[in-house]
């Protein structure tokens, strides 16, 4: 959910500062390699019908006691303004009017001790908690229908203290990614971490999920910059977190991180945090192909002469990438003699986005050299830094974008997984293969899929779908062809969400990813911690 | 435990090539600084009394009927010859003939499932478990004074697969360092990890507690290295990791690296591996004092501009290595006269070795330029590559010289922790009141630290102790030490161990370490796949 600067409801992305729109280029792509569409009305909240608040007057008491009767909220604009969830499929329900998942209560506490005092009660009265951060969960990580609170973290949005010594930055889970550097570039640093949900995901959410960014090949995902944090559980809390690394035991930092508050609430942590560039190098690369692009990347992850920011469209994405902006403003024929000249072949390229940052010239010159050592052996073709900034300029517009494609009628969606270099091939063409069979037939879907994170043993693989919804059963169109598309990346032997966590979308298949002792391991943790289940009851471990 | 050549059993780290011995000039500062000793006579296995099996026919035959007769011994060679344990304390206790802990069998499979075989008939039968790689813990992990087997994992010492795309290898458990880099190195890769008990340790009790290495700062701790693991526990399999990274729930992997035995037996892991390093470049710095070095090594860190070697001795520590190694040859006199010159007063100064690694040598060579640009910012002074080689050819001397140490009558212990960059000092300071106040008085005991392993956010410390061992008590002698030394380290909100695990040693604290609900937590784990208790019981959670 966003809101517009006049406060309206409005069930998507949000309101962008230049309107997004769907040029004539784009809509014939569009009608060429995906088919037809006829534009989608928006949602019309005002002649929504939602359930009464299904909690009884004594548990709406008790959580007042705690918080104060301002932050227990029943009313219809709060429990509408907090209904999660950034999916095609939670935007499609909206469309429909489907609000079956609105919370009953919005409770929002100022500490961790209010916290606390909330999952006991919750506890004790069998009430589910949704603890909500920014609400951009794309898994359903935030869609339930029973009767819950919405635990709204955003009060709890403090920047609590920066040792700058050791540069550890600690936070409020409430934060939000922008404010965080708004806060931290004055003292000189940065975090780092720009997940496409940015604007409005919170640093709560990260770490809650193990979301990776568009710099985590430089910066780290969320769970690499994790110190420490605190917990409250509905058993009490834990402190977790006695140094940069430790030998005592297993990694129960680890355990939390990701839990997606099935297991608690994290109301604090403490995050690495590093010196805010002061020089940027950002720019657009052309490879011969895919094939040479995810060699050129394994051999610098595997060398050690990475950028912070690694981005390789396949030959497909590279298509619409450049169609859509023209990197660096050289597009069309120009492009083409240009690559000509340099043994490129515009057709079957593949674009990439590298970035250096840091803060002494000199050095972040010696990386860029370095990487350019490895990409050149492999045939790449620099499109300079304007393609690089131009990216860099427009990177948070996805989000925008997809709200465009679905007012014009199409479903969008994206996923992702990760697996070794040997397996990423055959992980591309079984992702490509299931989505094309089951968001059949021709002339959609198009299907395009880019490598974002890399890592010495294998990359992350991110894929976009756009096909005509189906709009007697976008849900249920969408969701056949995840079933598909998830089956094929198990299938393969890849991680099921590299990124986006598991939610309520992946846990069917979550017993794959760690076997059916695996799941029997979290459940007896949760069972311990929570033994009521009234923590995000369904996501991460299926109900 | 260890065999001479001749198969004659010695409780002692080994027998080296060339036999390490006090030189006068040790003898003479340890007389000064430590006090006088008297030799202590070593351990005479042939006149222990080791109390007969305590383990039923009927068990017995159940384990040879799923390893084969061969593979199940109780004579009383095999027994000793499977006492774990490399602490000072292990060794104490040898030498006054304690093998209580001495296991009832030594059960040797070749097979994941003949290790399943035996948890799941260990468990029907509440006979006690120990996963024994090589023996080396220094915490304890392998000391169980009551009726238990040995599972020995020597014989699951393959080599199954190297992908050398993904730069994965995929090993048994019981398979050395040594063996592997031998296995490895003509294929061209290394796996890069150096502990201290290097010769005799096995991959999968690196994997089993957490540890690390001399080259941990480049190559990555054992944790970071690990891509999938089997583990096989009393109520089945688990097989964690498909992909190098994932956002689905909370990490298992890191539940069961370091999990000690406790919960599984870890029967196959796949780790990361690096190209064989063509170019070494190792050296001796010397910093104008210890604080200089540690600020030094922090800016490296937060630059990203480290080696992968990168250890940095405090002024005690270099006190006795310049005594006992004269780096590079250099000296006395004439090396006081050198550093003058060059604004260094050698006794206030602090020792570093710093190495880097690679297949490219003019990469090699920037990495070097980029940490020099640091290193001269805080004084630094080179001593050349002799020194650093000198370091590096003899830097698996340590356990031999405690060796001779013990044979002289001191006691010898180390212990390690890790803390933010802000913290690091004053754990530094707590760690060396409390060994020097609880082994008092004076003139020792000789306390030094090192940092062996940096972070951005903070770094390891590394203590050597050196006392008159209490020849009536030396076990009571140390326990109480040990007991002070942790609580300081944990009363500073360090870790209790940054690379030693907790074994039985350490199990005290763990409630300090992660809280009473985060051992509730492990507790549930295990309860979950080890009903019965079996897996060594002690080890990790306090029995």
């Amino acid at each position: 959910m966003a809101m517009s600067e006049a406060g309206a409801l409005s069930f998507r992305w949000g309101i962008p500062k230049e309107p997004v729109s769907l040029d004539p280029d784009m809509r014939s792509f569009l009608a060429e390699h995906v088919g037809s569409a006829t534009p989608w009305p928006a949602e019309s909240p005002a002649g929504w019908v939602l359930a009464a608040p299904r909690l009884s007057d004594d548990d709406l008491a008790t959580l007042r006691t705690i918080v104060g009767d301002e932050h227990v909220r029943i009313d219809r604009e709060a429990r509408l303004a907090h209904l999660g969830g950034a999916s095609f499929s939670d935007y499609a329900r909206r469309r429909v009017g489907d609000v079956a998942d609105a919370p009953d209560a919005v409770v929002a506490p100022e500490t961790h001790d209010e916290v606390e005092g909330i999952l006991r009660a919750c506890a004790e009265r069998s009430v589910a908690v949704v603890p909500l951060g920014g609400g951009t969960s794309v898994v359903g990580g935030l869609r339930l229908d029973r009767p819950h609170i919405a635990l709204s973290l955003r009060r709890m949005n403090a920047l609590v203290d920066l040792d700058s010594t050791s540069a550890i930055v600690t936070v409020g889970p409430g934060i939000t990614g922008p404010r965080l550097e708004a806060l931290l570039a004055p003292r000189g640093f940065t975090l780092g971490h720009l997940p496409q949900s940015w604007q409005r995901a919170t640093i709560g959410g990260y770490v809650a999920t193990r979301s990776a960014g568009q710099a985590s090949t430089g910066y780290g995902r969320s769970d690499d910059m994790v110190e420490s944090l605190v917990v409250a559980t509905p058993r009490g809390t834990l402190e977790l977190g006695r140094g940069p690394s430790s030998a005592a035991g297993p990694d129960l930092r680890g355990l939390f991180v990701g839990s997606e508050g099935a297991f608690g609430v994290i109301t604090r942590v403490a995050l690495r945090v590093r010196r805010l560039p002061t020089e940027r190098i950002y720019e657009g690369v052309l490879f011969p192909d895919f094939a040479a692009g995810r060699e050129a990347f394994r051999e610098a992850a595997q060398s050690r002469t990475t950028a912070d920011v690694m981005r390789l469209s396949d030959g497909d994405e590279t298509r619409t990438t450049l169609l859509m902006s023209a990197p660096g403003g050289v597009a069309g024929a120009a492009l083409d003699r240009y690559l000509r000249l340099r043994g490129v072949e515009a057709s079957r390229s593949s674009l990439a986005i590298i970035g250096w940052e840091g803060v002494d010239r000199d050095a972040v010159r010696a990386r860029r050299s370095a990487t350019w050592r490895v990409l050149k052996r492999h045939g790449a073709v620099s499109l300079g830094r304007r393609a690089g900034e131009s990216w860099r300029r427009h990177r948070f517009e996805g989000p925008f974008l997809r709200d465009a494609l679905l007012d014009a009628g199409y479903l969008v969606e994206t996923v992702e997984s990760a697996t070794s270099w040997t397996q990423l091939p055959a992980l591309h063409d079984a992702v490509h293969a299931a989505l094309a069979h089951s968001l059949g037939p021709r002339p959609g879907p198009y299907v395009m899929s880019h490598i974002s994170h890399v890592y010495e043993t294998g990359a992350s693989l991110y894929t976009t779908v756009i096909a005509v919804a189906d709009r007697a059963d976008p849900v249920g169109q969408w969701s056949r062809a995840k079933r598909a598309v998830t089956d094929a990346i198990s299938d393969q032997g890849a991680t099921i969400t590299h990124h986006h966590a598991v939610g309520r979308d992946h846990a069917p298949w979550l017993i794959q990813e760690i076997g059916p002792l695996g799941v029997e391991v979290l459940e007896s943790v949760k069972s311990g911690i929570d033994p009521g289940n009234v923590m995000n009851p369904g996501a991460l471990l299926p109900d």
